[in-house]
C-alpha cells in the first residue's frame, strides 16, 4: 500500500548565489513524493492549474507515484518566487501567488484512505484536520508546517499537532510555534504538543531528531557545490517517510512495543538516507539532481556520510 | 612540556538573550588555556592592566597553568563589549577597547621556545609572524584568526597561514578569507594556504574538520540552556590541542607517518572532546561552568554525544 501525502505542486522562481531559475516545477509535494518514490510507493493529492505540464505526471507516474488524485483546475498553478542571495540557509520570498491552490479542498477516495502512512505537507492546517478525519484509519501520521501558519492558525495547528505522530519543522519555525529559545527545550514542548517523533530541521547544518526521551544528530551532506536549497526540507522528509513506510510503521511503534527502541533505530537509519538523499536536491535548481539519484547513489553518500560523523 | 597559548586575557560585557553580564573575565586564552589545562599543561603569554584581579592568575595556577608570561602594564585591562539578542549564533560587537593590549608584544622566554605545541589566538597577524619567528624549533602550530585581521592585514595572516599547521576558524570568516561561497571550497583553499588540519566552526552546529582529504563533522553538544556563547570557539580550541599537546603530536603526523590516518583518528577524538569540553562554556556567563568541569563530566557528555550521534 501506498504512503499517502497532500501538498503542493507549484512554479518556483529562484535567485541564488549560484544563479536564477524562471518557473521551474517545484512544491513540497513535488520534492517530497520524489523522494519518497525512492523507497516506497507514493500516492499523491493536490491541484494545478491548466498551465501545469501533463508530462510532469507522466514522469512521476514512472517512478511509482499514482498521480490519480491531482486535480486540474481552470487557472493558474501556485507560483512561488523566493530568494537566497545572502546565504544559503533563509529564503526570503518574494511573491507567493496561491492561484488554483486556495481554493484547494482535497476529498479522498476509499483507496486513498485505506493507505497506512500518510504525510500533510505544508498547508493549511484547517485542511490537514479535514484530512485527519479522512485518515482515521491510517497507523501513521506525519506532517510539515510553516510560519505563516504558525502566525494565522495556530488553534487549528494545536489540533493537527495532537493528532499526529511525527512533525518535520524548520528549527527557526519551532522556536515561533513554542516561544522557547533552546532547541531541547522546543523539542520538548513540541513533543507535549503530540508528535512524539519530531525532526527539527537546520538548513545546511543537518537535522536534530527527537524520539521520546532519544536525540539523534544528523548533519547534512555536505555536497561539493549548493546551487539551490529549495525542496531540501521536503526532499529529506520524503527520504525519511520513504523509508518509514517501507519498515511498515505505525503509531504504536513509537511508543508501546519495546518502549520504541526500534523504531527510534529505524528512524535514525531513515534520517541518515533522507540525509543523503536531500543532498541531491540542493546540487541543482528544481529537482533536476534528485530525480536522477539512484538508490546505489544514495547508499554511497550516506555510507560516506556515516564515515564523516564516525568518531 | 607545555602547551603554550599566546593570546588575550580580558574583561566582557554581555547581553545574552538569557540575561547581561557586566565586566566578567574573558579573552580569548582564558577561555583556551582553562578548557586545554583539563588534559595538559599550559603555559600563557598576554599583557593584562592594573584593574586586572591576581587572584585570578592563581586560580589559573591551581590548574596547572603557568602564568608567568602575563604581564601587568600601567593602564587599563582590554575590555569587550558584545551582544547576542537577536540569535545565540551571532556576536554583534559593541565596543572594544584595546587598552594595554594595544601595544602588546610578546617576546617568549628560551624556556617558552622550546614548548612542542603552539596555540597563537586571535590576535594581530604581525605579532603572530614575530611569534612564529621565535617558536621555530616548535613541533607543532596552530592559529586563529577573525573578520578584523582579515581586512585589514590579509597579506600578514596569509603568511602566517603558510606556517602553521591548523587553523580554527569561523565558517563565515573561512568565507570571508577564500572568497568562496561553499563549505568545502573554502576548506581546500584555505589548506592550500598552508594548515592542513582546519577546523570550521560552525556556532552552535558544531565544527567540520578538515585533515588531509577526510572531513569529520562533530555537533555541538546541545546543552539543556544555552546562556552566554562567548568563549565556546575558544573552548573547543583549546580543548582541541590540550588533548593533542596530551598526545604528543608533531608536524609529520599529519602528513608522513602512515599518510596522517593516526593522527586524524587523534583529532577526531579530540574534537569529540573538545565539543563536550566546549558546552560547559555555554552554560554560563564567562568561564564559571567551564572551570568547574571535570574530566569525568566531560566524558560523559562526550559519550552522550557519541550517543547522539551513532545511528
Amino acid at each position: 500500500m501506498s504512503l499517502i501525502t497532500v501538498g503542493s505542486l507549484a512554479f518556483d522562481t529562484i535567485q541564488t548565489l549560484e544563479g536564477r531559475a524562471e518557473k521551474v516545477l517545484g512544491g513540497s509535494m513535488n520534492y517530497f513524493s520524489i523522494a519518497a518514490s525512492l523507497f516506497h510507493p507514493v500516492s499523491i493529492v493536490g491541484v494545478v492549474g491548466e498551465d501545469f505540464p501533463k508530462e510532469h505526471l507522466l514522469r512521476l507516474e514512472n517512478r511509482n507515484i499514482n498521480t490519480s488524485g491531482v486535480e486540474f483546475k481552470s487557472g493558474k498553478t501556485f507560483h512561488w518566487e523566493g530568494s537566497y542571495e545572502k546565504s544559503f540557509n533563509e529564503a526570503e520570498t518574494l511573491k507567493t501567488a496561491l492561484n488554483v491552490f486556495e481554493t484547494f479542498q482535497p476529498k479522498l477516495s476509499q483507496e486513498q484512505r485505506k493507505c497506512p502512512v500518510a504525510f500533510l505537507a505544508n498547508i493549511d492546517p484547517i485542511i490537514q484536520l479535514d484530512l485527519l478525519k479522512q485518515l482515521e484509519s491510517t497507523d501513521f501520521i506525519a506532517c510539515d508546517t510553516m510560519n505563516y501558519w504558525i502566525h494565522s492558525k495556530k488553534p487549528e495547528l494545536l489540533k493537527v499537532l495532537a493528532q499526529v505522530d511525527l512533525l518535520s519543522i524548520n528549527e527557526a519555525e519551532a522556536y515561533l510555534l513554542t516561544g522557547e529559545k533552546q532547541l531541547r527545550q522546543a523539542a520538548r514542548v513540541i513533543q507535549s504538543y503530540g508528535p512524539k517523533a519530531l525532526i527539527l530541521k537546520r538548513g545546511e547544518y543537518g537535522s536534530a531528531v527527537f524520539c521520546n526521551e532519544e536525540i539523534f544528530l544528523v548533519p547534512a551532506f555536505p555536497v561539493e557545490k549548493v546551487v539551490d536549497p529549495t525542496g531540501a526540507g521536503d526532499s529529506f522528509a520524503g527520504g525519511l517517510l520513504g523509508v518509514l513506510a517501507s519498515h511498515g510503521v505505525s503509531r504504536k511503534d513509537i511508543t508501546e512495543t519495546d518502549g520504541g527502541k526500534n523504531f527510534f533505530r529505524t528512524l535514525k537509519k531513515a534520517a541518515l538516507t533522507a540525509s543523503a538523499l536531500a543532498s541531491f536536491t540542493v546540487e541543482s535548481f528544481s529537482f533536476e539532481k534528485l530525480i536522477t539519484a539512484s538508490k546505489r547513489d544514495v547508499q554511497e553518500r550516506q555510507e560516506a556520510l556515516l564515515k564523516w560523523i564516525t568518531a
